[in-house]
C-alpha cells in the first residue's frame, strides 16, 4: 500500500529492458550516443517540432532548473504558483542555477495561478526601474502541485499575459504525462500550441529509473542550455542509460499508458475516497494525486493497518493527507488502501 | 578497438543485474532506500572507516564538485594540478558550485605536482591579506590525467603540506580503482591514512552505469553535503538505482577485479606500443591510460583501420595520442590495436 | 519643495567640514587609516559594545546585503517584512551576495511584522528536511518602509521567536537615527539589548554624504566580512573619507540632532496633512516619512505648484503619496508644501 | 616620505572644491542629477565618442568587476597577465560578479602579455566543447601592475587578436591618466581606436577621493550595467558627490595635469634610483611606479629614516621594492627618500 509518492514505484518493465539492450558493447559518451538521436527525432515527432532542441537530465528538479536559467538572469523574477515544486520542494535549485533569481508566488485556488493574479504579479514587478528585480519568465506545473489540471486553454490564457509583458513561458511536466492522459490534448496542444517555450518532461515519476527530458521548442539556446548542463555536472558519460530509457518511453505509447494506468486508480481512489463517511477531497482529482480530508484518527488507522501516505497539515480537529498513484497502482493497491481507511 | 576513454564501455553484467533487482517493487525515495544503508556499510567497512559519511551521485564532475564546495568558500583558492580534470574538463562546475573559488594551478611532470610546487603556491596565496583570495584546499587526482599514480607515500607528503597551511585534502578517484589495482594499496592507506578528508570514489569509469560515491572522513559537513546535493538537482528520487549500482561494484571486490582487468590490459597494450618502432610513452603507465607519441602518419593509420581513440597536441613532426583500456578490453582488442597501429 | 526622499538632500555642513580636513596629507588606505580607529571606538561606546566589530560601506543596500551574507547560507531563507527594502528596492541584492537565498515574507499591518505571522512563517520553512530551504536570519527594518517605529520591545518580541529556532537577527537601521530620535531608546536598547545580532547603521539619509556602519555585536565573522566586503567590490582604498564622515556624524551627537530635525518637521506635516480636508495618513508617522490619502486631485495640483514627492498606488478615486523630510527640511518648507496642498 | 600608493595621497583641492559646491541644495539621487549629465557630455567628447555610455563607481574593483561582467559568461575565460590587479588583488571579485568565470593567465615580461601568448591561450582554452570553459574576453592593464605602458599600437595588436577569436576587450584604466600622459596618446587612440570596448577610467588613485567612470563604447549593455551596479550595491543615492568628483577631474584637463605631476615625479625618482650604488630599476618605468632591486639593507635602512613603500619579494640576497609617486608627491619628496636610500 505504496501512497507516498509516484517516485517510491520502480520502473516499468519495458524500461529495465531498454537499459539492459543498451548496455551491449562500445558507445559514443556525453549524448553523441546513437540511441540520443533517435530520441531527438521521437520527441520532435511527439510534439509536432521539428525544430525542437532536446536534451535529458536525471531529475526534474535540474531539468526546471536549467530551463529557467536560459531565461531568468540573476536580476529577474520567476512568476509562479507559490506552491509550485520549483519554489517549495527543491531547496533553492532555481535561485542556484540562476544565481539568484526571485521566485514570485502566483497565488490561486488548487493549485492553479489565475489570470488575475498572474496581471496583477507581472504589474506589481518590473515597474520600480532598476530599483525592483526584473521580470524573467512564467511557469506552469501541470499536474499542479494539488493534483489539478490546467487545460490548454488555461495554460494559454496565462502565457498570453506573460507573452503581451514579453514574458516567455516554462512547463513543469514531472507529471507532463499524466496531464496529457487526464485532459485527452496532444503534447503539442499543451505546450508550445498554447505559448510554452520550454518544457521539463518528466519520466522519473512514471516509470523511468530517472530521466527527464528538456524540451526546447525554440533552440536558439541550446548552446547555452548544453554549457549548462555540463557546468551542473549533469552531462552523463555513459549518456546512453538516459536515452535508453527515454527512448523505451516514448516507444508505443509507453508514457500514455503508463499514465493512463495511475490515472485510472486516481479515478478509482478518489471515488472510493469521496465515498468514506465524513470524507471530502480538497480538490478535484482528475489525474493520480489527490488530497482528502477526513475524520480525525484516519490517518492513524491506515498506519496502523500498513498504509503508506503522507500526512498533511490541515484544518484543525481533520485529518488530511496526500495520496498518489503510480503506473504501478494495481486494483487490489487501491482497495486495500480503502479498506484500510475505513473505520 | 574503442580506445577513447574508460566511459565508452558499458556496465559490467553484475551491475545491469542489480539494477534488475532493484527494480522490484516499492523503496523509499531519496536516499532513504535500504540498499543505501547497506551501501554506507559497505563502504565504511572498505576503507576501514566507521564514521565515514557516504553519499551517492551521478557524475564525477558533480562528485568533485560538491566534496570542494564543502570546504572552499567563494573568496579561496583550491590548489591542484593545472591538467586536472576538474581544472579543464568540468567548464567550470568546481566555480559554479563553489560559486567562484580560484582554481591554483600546481605543476609537476607527468601530471604529478611536486611538493616543491605546492609548497611555493601555498606561499604565493594567501599571504597578501585581504586583496588575495585565500587558501582552500587541495585537491589530488589518482589515477591522474597522465596515466601515472601517485602512491600513498607521495599523496601523504603532499596533503602534509597542505595541513601545515590548514588545510583539507581531496583525492579525485574518478580511477580511485585502477589507482588502488595499480599500487597494492588499501583504500584507506590510499586515503585517510595518507591525509585524505574527502574522496571522489569513482564507480562510472570502472563498469558502473553512472555512479560515483562521495566519502566524507570527518562527517562534520554531512548535512551541508546533502543540501547542496538537492540543490544541484543531484539527490535522485529514485534513488535506489544508484544503491543498486554500488552495492553490486562492492560486492565481491567487484570494483577491484574490473580495475584490474583494465590495468592488466593497460599493461598489455603498453609493452606492445613500446615494441613500435619509433614511439615512445611520454609519461608512465601504470593503469590503464597511456599517451605515446610515434612516428607522423600513425594515427590516421590507425584510424583507417577502424582504430578509435584521441589523438593529442604535440611536438611538431610527431603524432600523439590517448589510449584508455577499460573493465570490458580484451587482450583481442589490445592485439588488434596494436596490430592496427603497425606500419 | 523636495519630498522626495532624505537622499534628494544634501549632507550637513560638519560633513563636509569633516571631509575637507580629512584631505590634509598622507594617510593609510583600506581601512587602516587613524580616523576609522576612532570611529570604531566612537561606535562601541555609543552602543555600549567594547567588543563590536565596526565597518563602513558606501550604501545602504551594500551594508544589508553584506550583514545577511554572513549568516544566510544560499540555501536558506531570510525572514522579513514583504515590503522591506531588501525584499522590494534593492534589484536582488541580498540574493546576489548570499548566492541565491531566499528572502521570506512576513506580513504585518503598517510595514511592521507581527510575531504572530514570524511564528507561522518560522514553522512552514525549515521543516521539509533537505527539500526546502533551511532557516538562516530575521531582518527587522527601523524605521520601516511604511515610515512607521518598532518599539525595543516589539523588536525583542520578534528576536526572542527567531532565537528560540536559533536564527540570529538583523536590523535595517537606514533611518536607525530617525527611529532613536522617535522613540527615546538608547542604541543599545533598540538593538542588542533587544537581541539584535548586526546593525546597518545608516548616515546616507540623514546628512552623510554616502556612508553606513555596519556594527557586529559578536565580532566573530569579522574577518569574513572583510573578505566579503573586499571581493564586492567595497573596500575604498581613500577610506578616509569614509571615515571622517561617520567620525563627524557621531560626535556631538550630530546623528541625533539630525534625525531629530527630520522628525520635527515630519511631526509638523504630518500635523498639517491631517488637519487638511478629506486627508488621512494611512499609517503612523512618527518620525520623517509618511503615506497620506486624500482627495483626487490633490498629487496633481501640489506638483502644479513646485511640490516634489512620490505618488503612490493606493485606493481607487483617491490619491495617495509618500512624503519623507530629511535634517534640511525647514518649517518654511513643510509650510509651503502645505499651501501647495491646499485646495 | 608616502610612497606606498597613489591611494594614500589625499584628493586635489580642485575635487574638494566640487563636492563642497555639490552639495547646495536638492538634488536627484540615483544618478539622475545634472552633474552627471554634464559628466557623461564630458567623456563622450573627451574620447571622441559621442554613443558611449558612461557610469560612475567608487572603486576600481567594482569598475572592472562590472565590465567584465557584462561580456563573461559563467562559463568562460576571461584573458589577461597573470598579475593583472584583476587575478591578484581583488579577492576574487572578478569571479563574484561574473558568478564563477574563470581569469586565464596570459603572460609576458614586465606585465605585459605577448601576442605570442595570448594567440596561444586562446587556441588552448574554448576548444575542447561543452568540457571546457568557453572564451570570453581581452582584459589589458595600462599602466601595467609592472608600471609599464601599453603603446596604443601594442593594444591594438592584442584586441585584434582577440577580435579574430569574436572577443571583445576591456582596459583596467585605474591608471588610464598615467598612460596618456605617458605616452602622449590620445584617449581614443588608446581605446576605442584601439579596439577596447569597454573602459574602466580611474580617478581615485590620481587625486579624486573615490570615483572611476566606466566608459561603454557600445552602448547596447548599457541597461544591464544599471542593473548589475544596483544589484551589487554601488548605486549611490548622493549620487551627485561621485559626479562633482568626476566634473572637477575633467575640468580644464585636472586628470592630465595630475598625471603629469606623478609621472614627472616617478621620472625623477626613476633617474635618482639609478644613480644609486648596487641598484637597478626590474621594469621599465615611464609613469608613476617602479621596482627598484638594490643592495641587502636598503629597504631597512631606508625605512629607519622614515621613508614609507613596500618591500617586494625578490631574487635572493638582494632587496626588492614598488614605489609610487602620486599628483602630490613633490620635488622635496622625492629628493627626501633618495637621500634615506643612499648609504
Amino acid at each position: 500500500m505504496f501512497f507516498t509518492s509516484d517516485n517510491a514505484s520502480g520502473a516499468a518493465p519495458e524500461i529495465i529492458a531498454a537499459v539492459t539492450r543498451a548496455n551491449e558493447g562500445y558507445a559514443r559518451s556525453y549524448g553523441a550516443d546513437d540511441i540520443m538521436a533517435r530520441v531527438t527525432a521521437q520527441i520532435r515527432s511527439l510534439f509536432d517540432a521539428p525544430e525542437a532542441a532536446v536534451y535529458l537530465v536525471p531529475t526534474g528538479t535540474v531539468a526546471n532548473s536549467l530551463a529557467l536559467a536560459l531565461y531568468a538572469q540573476p536580476w529577474t523574477a520567476i512568476f509562479a504558483h507559490p506552491e509550485a515544486h520549483i519554489a517549495t520542494d527543491e531547496c533553492g535549485a532555481p535561485e542556484f542555477y540562476t544565481n539568484g533569481a526571485k521566485l514570485m508566488g502566483v497565488d490561486g485556488a488548487h493549485g492553479k495561478m489565475t489570470p488575475e493574479n498572474l496581471s496583477a504579479a507581472l504589474n506589481r514587478v518590473g515597474e520600480s526601474g532598476v530599483h525592483g528585480v526584473q521580470r524573467a519568465i512564467l511557469s506552469i506545473t501541470n499536474i499542479t502541485e494539488a493534483g489539478t489540471l490546467y487545460t490548454p486553454a488555461e495554460i494559454a490564457a496565462l502565457t498570453a499575459i506573460a507573452r503581451a509583458k514579453g514574458l516567455p513561458s516554462h512547463l513543469d511536466g514531472a507529471r507532463f504525462a499524466n496531464a496529457i492522459a487526464a485532459s485527452g490534448a496532444t503534447p503539442a496542444e499543451m505546450t508550445w500550441k498554447a505559448g510554452i517555450d520550454i518544457l521539463s518532461f518528466g519520466g522519473t515519476k512514471n516509470g523511468c529509473m530517472g530521466v527527464e527530458a528538456v524540451v526546447m521548442f525554440d533552440p536558439a539556446k541550446a548552446w547555452e542550455f548544453e554549457l549548462r548542463r555540463k557546468r551542473g555536472g549533469h552531462l552523463f558519460s555513459k549518456h546512453r542509460y538516459l536515452s535508453a530509457q527515454m527512448e523505451a518511453y516514448l516507444t508505443d505509447d509507453l508514457w500514455l499508458r503508463l499514465a493512463s494506468q495511475a490515472n485510472a486508480m486516481g479515478a478509482r481512489l478518489a471515488k472510493g475516497v469521496a465515498a468514506l463517511p465524513d470524507a471530502r477531497l480538497l480538490h478535484p482529482a482528475p489525474a493520480n494525486m489527490m488530497f482528502p480530508e477526513w475524520a480525525p484518527g484516519t490517518n492513524a488507522r491506515a498506519f496502523a493497518r500498513g498504509a503508506m501516505f503522507y500526512p498533511m497539515p490541515g484544518a484543525a480537529g481533520r485529518d488530511t493527507a496526500r495520496l498518489v498513484t503510480s503506473w504501478s497502482t494495481t486494483e487490489a493497491d487501491v482497495d486495500a488502501l480503502l479498506t484500510a481507511l475505513r473505520p
